[in-house]
């Protein structure tokens, strides 16, 4: 069911490169290497589905779980205030990447934080540090 | 475990009103009185739960799927080129009801739509036409 064409296939297949989080059987999480806040994470399904409309309810079920679980974490061990999820499905919603995936995005008090974001490549050390306690 | 002073446990129960527009056994949905897009829709857990970090892995389940389910009838009914699903847990992402719910917010192409956006009330008749549309 991957993909060669699509990134995130390839990142799920180890092709190519990401900080990775936590992996679990169905979905994967990774930093975001244009992060909107310090923090911001991704959880995709390794299957691929191109978005909302059309990844199977298993799959979702397991993405929005594992979303949480991260949330928690970037509240525990990132200090997080509150977390945004967002899914951006198709181009009018702001989809830029064709494989399902959910935004985690750790919010901290009076951030300035607005949506969309201009993204721009983050520090890849910060990334990596950041990632790092996250991961299990 | 409904909570009296919840506005959303209060709608879940009848006793506020709501255009209401999907009811499974654990989430209803109802159309947002405040729409950041026209068919602004908000997926709510029966029973309660105060935010992302809460909300037992079923309920989010079911939540997520209902989401997805009305995205496809925003897309069929109201013409959506897109939708984004927003969760917004605690004050510091920018969530002022405290009762978990995903926002299911239409897109069309070249909409001006930038988050948080601004609430007001919108138009009752015309979102109670869009959730008449969007109703089985």
């Amino acid at each position: 069911m991957s993909d060669d064409a699509c990134l995130f296939c390839r990142i799920v297949a180890r092709e190519a490169p990401a900080t990775r989080v936590v992996e679990d059987d169905t979905p994967l999480s990774v930093m975001d290497i244009s992060p909107a806040n310090p923090g911001h994470a991704l959880v995709i399904p390794k299957k691929h589905s191109a978005d909302l409309l059309e990844i199977p309810d298993d799959d979702l079920a397991a993405c929005a779980q594992a979303a949480k679980r991260l949330a928690a974490r970037q509240r525990d061990r990132l200090g997080a205030d509150g977390v945004n999820l967002l899914n951006s499905c198709r181009p009018a919603a702001w989809q830029t990447v064709f494989h399902f995936h959910i935004h985690v995005i750790p919010r901290f008090d009076d951030d300035p934080l607005r949506l969309p974001w201009t993204p721009s490549a983050g520090d890849s050390a910060e990334i990596a540090a950041t990632g790092e306690k996250l991961r299990t």
